[in-house]
């Protein structure tokens, strides 16, 4: 039995969703992999909590105070870190501040905020490489629904052309709303707040910037497309009327919110803007708090994955499947 | 670099299809993973060729009478087997002889006819267990459709309750045939193969057989639900008429040939037949050749994949998918 250490930055309702089901699948780790898995250090922005022996449940009931940062959770000495604190696209922080070091250190991270990833994606992707760690992201793009996975592993040997997602519930549930039940996009704001769906500020869903994120951290990781966030085309669901969702349902259309990335011959188009789908469409049917991508490819034709499950839990659980795939490795790599 | 050898046993339009795939990717195969990819035997049921320092795309087109059979595959001593024969869900044969021998030997097998996998399944995973084989069946499972992947990698640490799924585009395209053009099944079939789109004999996708055999396979492996061909009750579409159609119609629903298989407190329950579609349900708009399959999970929510490329294309390139999956793991496992 091989022990193995985990730490979790962040924990919010997403890194102790990830916690519990940690706790949870302890058994199951020792089963399938051989591992005695313990979660060592966790922290917030302000608290935090570590035991070389690891922690319980009880204990992350009671952090301590100022027991947070880099050099804490670093100094635990984690085998595998998983990063869930809160996302800042523009600097990363403070995920980066975790994850790049942590690399260095050849410590295997899952990356659950997308902030770091669109910020520095490139550069952590080298440090894992040069350091031989494992850098994961299913649980930054867009949660339980198949995505990162589908381009690297699902699709090996094809050429991507391109991909085109609803990535955002949020502003997916809003068009429902507003096409449903014809609210403005500030009334279905208000309802949505209303029954404690959407948060208080939600201008980074509507403005298009977490589609933005996903997208961008899908085309670089799984089509080496090495875009900067101002390659994309943004443009969010903000200056949408009624009269034009009025006008695309005479047309028997809806509007879904959606980021694109195409390949080109001499580069990629990545756009993330309101369009009308064709009933016909698949996407069509996508509503709700569900989200979906679409993968064009040069053998394999055209993949389309659609998910349900959100954050917390669906979050958690796909940062827990790349926990699995870096022991899956780690087994083999022992044989 | 590192050499490796394949062999492929069957070589119908997927066999040579992935012959073709294996040669345009050579390059990338030695950039990507440090090997240098031989194809050093090839076989059909009754002529064959091997060539210990790799097999010529024109030594395909002059194949040797007699040169064929699991001794002659298994003389070239391959590293890795691509069996893609046919089919015979009752027997397991002709790929059985092929794929048990190898695994016995600890060459790991990539297969692609149902066959083996329904006939002995359990019996070959546990072969490959013990020799430390890996046995891969992407495109025995609905070919580009992202189907065993999303099961065993994409929800891993997943508790599946249920998987269903329109698998045989034969049967979906004649209902599709049905509905839009009200024609009966005999009509449709006509049309089907005048246009060069079905076999001669479709009883085994209109019986609902080639549905319930990838049902099982992905039942088996993704699942662990130790299912043989008995268990699943199967219906297929030849008892559908125009009348029940026009019913169903009149309810908003479209036919689909849906296999299922459900986790209940004391085993699973597996069906193959015919059901009614409600329009905003998505597989309602799963028409003509493309396939679809629904997971249902505890903390992944619903997930669903969608997939278009059918054979020989597509299945030749999951084969190669797997391919590439067994390349990673031996990159990991040697470094």
């Amino acid at each position: 039995v091989k022990r193995i250490n985990v730490a979790i930055a962040g924990l919010g309702s997403i890194g102790r969703k990830v916690a519990e089901l940690l706790y949870a699948r302890q058994e199951h780790y020792a089963r399938s992999y051989g591992v005695d898995l313990r979660l060592v250090a966790v922290c917030g922005s302000r608290a935090g909590r570590a035991d070389s022996q690891g922690l319980s449940a009880t204990d992350l009931e009671q952090l301590l105070p100022g027991q947070c940062g880099p050099d804490f959770i670093l100094g635990a000495e984690p085998h595998i870190l998983i990063e869930a604190g809160p996302t800042d696209i523009r600097t990363g922080q403070p995920g980066l501040d975790y994850i790049g070091p942590a690399l260095d250190r050849g410590i295997h991270c899952i990356v659950v905020s997308k902030g770091a990833l669109v910020a520095a994606g490139s550069r952590l992707r080298e440090k894992a490489a040069a350091n031989g760690a494992r850098l994961k992201i299913s649980g930054a793009t867009a949660a339980a629904l198949p995505t990162i996975d589908i381009l690297e592993h699902g699709l090996l040997g094809c050429e991507i052309h391109s991909i085109e997602g609803i990535l955002n519930a949020t502003t997916n549930y809003l068009l429902s709303a507003m096409v449903e039940d014809r609210l403005s996009l500030q009334e279905a704001v208000l309802r949505a707040q209303g029954r404690s769906m959407m948060e208080s500020d939600p201008s980074k869903d509507i403005e298009g910037w977490d589609t933005a994120a996903k997208l961008l951290i899908l085309a670089n990781f799984g089509m080496a497309a090495e875009l900067s966030l101002a390659d994309v085309a943004v443009e969010g669901i903000q200056h949408l009327t009624l009269e034009t969702i009025d006008d695309w349902r005479a047309q028997g259309k809806v509007p879904r919110l959606i980021g694109r990335v195409t390949r080109q011959d001499n580069g990629f188009l990545a756009t993330v803007r309101v369009e009308p789908v064709a009933a016909d469409d698949v996407f069509a049917l996508v509503s709700g708090k569900t989200k979906a991508l679409r993968i064009k490819t040069d053998v394999m034709g055209e993949i389309i994955s659609i998910g349900t499950a959100s954050e917390p839990t669906g979050t958690a659980a796909a940062a827990l499947k790349d926990l699995e795939h870096i022991l899956s490795e780690r087994t083999v790599g022992t044989r």
